[in-house]
């Protein structure tokens, strides 16, 4: 597709000049058409690698918008840019726009420095966190020293989503009743950061002692003990150290290997499944709808010929090649 | 794996002379291993072909179990074996054999000239209707003359499911409301003959017509107009003209080349998901994981190097390759 490759250069220059309308084009562009086809992953790659991905996950009403942007005004005011990706992916519908998050997204989107977007699962080709990535590899292209992955809750797409981040931060609430339970369930280990928000309700307290004792105990964890933070995102109470310990853990993992060994996994899985799409529209696809196929469809359906015998080698050719 | 390829080839002579267990053991290897590392289909190919696969599906409460019993004893009075692959994608926990089912299957399961096995989501490799056509492929080749595929609802796997069948059996009921809407929903497309089942139930006349018209309506049916059958399974009222009404079906489309133009397209479709997943395995993770990868990830993640121009190279190349 030249015309797509051409259309996205251009947009890609006007998005790094600040122009958000070219960087929404964009966006809409790899949710339209997924990221596979139109090469924009090569285009974009020698631009990228500079802004600091932060995954932001918890459970329903743990506060995670409200803190979100209080995190975002906090690094604008220390002279940041920031783009932030809500990603719904329970919601095909809604675009993950409900109302109150289209007011919040209305009010951080006229700040200049802050881009904003939601997305949901809604038309996404080759997947929901393939298109994530692509959204953040074209904010980070933009010159957006931090890019924010804002999901709810922690199935498999969530985690999926998460793996997209450098480091993820995990909130919860005093209250929810279930909420340690909720962490238990795959979140503990993922985060690298933890916020217990609305410091001020009852409970605060032990909910952020349990959290730190079942980090204590978690086997799994490396040397480094993820933090676990109070806040009070509704009061802005605690917002900046917690901006500043993810910064902090962000240049601890970049002084050890642990940002360049999690980023080395996620383009080995993000390569792989680029190959794979790619094989099978260009070579596998085309195999198979080939004219000169017939003959031997006709031979495996009169079972003279074998077809997996037939498949096996068409596979065998090509391990041959890439040795 | 030479060691499963030996097993299996003698189980499938053991099978091919009545030993159930074997046909057993031989599912059982698919629903574990997947059928793409263990070249079975490779080995099943000359066997098969010859068995009449038919799809059952149904809203739950349309009687398909009852219904596809007396089925199965209609054919075997006139001299046929029949296979029933009893299919339940939304339970992963039962093995689709509620306590009702397993009472019924095991009668069945005592007749000398029927194989009856159920099948669910849990531990397939590769994906249920890829297993389930494994399994057909195995009753086929083991000389079963009817497999019949039974399955709940309309939902996406349902429709994967049926895809594995030469011809689909749908049965309503009067009576479930909107027994007509879910048909409506997709069954209608994929039906190639209709049952009304319970037809002394008030409403069932009107069920047909209903159902006739709706067929009749349909602008994407082809020149055979699909038979709208009025049964009773409980009474075994009608139940051997259905069964009849199916194999003439079977017979025309045999006949035109309806038959083979449909299992044309589903070969198709499992050939280029048996190449995909072999290429996956064999080429593209290898790659990925070769020791020599290590000098292009550093450079790629240094951004000094573009790891999707690398990749359309690797593409490229067994592009060129396969021409």
């Amino acid at each position: 597709m030249p015309h797509n490759t051409v259309d996205f250069q251009e947009l890609l220059v006007r998005g790094q000049s600040g122009d958000k309308r070219a960087i929404g084009r964009m966006i809409s562009h790899i949710e339209t058409y997924g990221l596979t086809e139109n090469l924009i992953m090569r285009q974009l790659w020698a631009h990228t690698g500079h802004a600091v991905i932060v995954g932001i996950t918890g459970a329903p009403g743990a506060g995670k918008s409200t803190l979100t942007d209080k995190m975002v005004k906090y690094w604008i005011s220390k002279g940041y840019r920031v783009g932030v990706i809500a990603v719904d992916p329970s919601s095909p519908f809604t675009g993950g726009a409900i109302l109150g998050d289209r007011v919040r997204m209305n009010d951080l989107a006229l700040i200049k420095e802050v881009y904003i977007r939601s997305m949901s699962t809604r038309g996404q080709l080759g997947g929901l966190s393939l298109a994530c990535s692509g959204a953040v590899s074209i904010l980070d292209a933009c010159g957006y020293d931090i890019v924010l992955i804002e999901t709810v809750g922690v199935g498999q797409s969530e985690v999926a989503i998460m793996n997209v981040a450098d480091l993820v931060l995990v909130i919860t609430v005093p209250g929810l009743g279930d909420e340690i339970q909720a962490i238990k369930a795959g979140v503990l280990e993922i985060g690298d950061v933890f916020a217990v928000n609305k410091k001020d309700l009852p409970g605060a307290d032990r909910t952020s002692r349990e959290l730190q004792m079942m980090l204590d105990m978690n086997p799994n964890m490396g040397e480094r003990q993820p933090p676990v933070l109070m806040v009070s995102a509704e009061k802005n109470d605690g917002v900046g150290d917690l901006c500043d310990s993810i910064m902090e853990n962000y240049g601890c993992m970049k002084e050890s290997d642990e940002l360049l060994t999690r980023r080395n996994r996620r383009l080995r899985e993000e390569l792989l499944a680029y190959m794979q799409d790619r094989v099978y529209r260009r070579v596998l696809a085309p195999v198979i709808e080939a004219d000169s196929f017939d003959d031997n469809i006709n031979g495996f359906l009169s079972h003279s010929r074998n077809p997996y015998a037939w498949a096996e080698e068409i596979v065998s050719q090509i391990e041959e090649k890439i040795k």
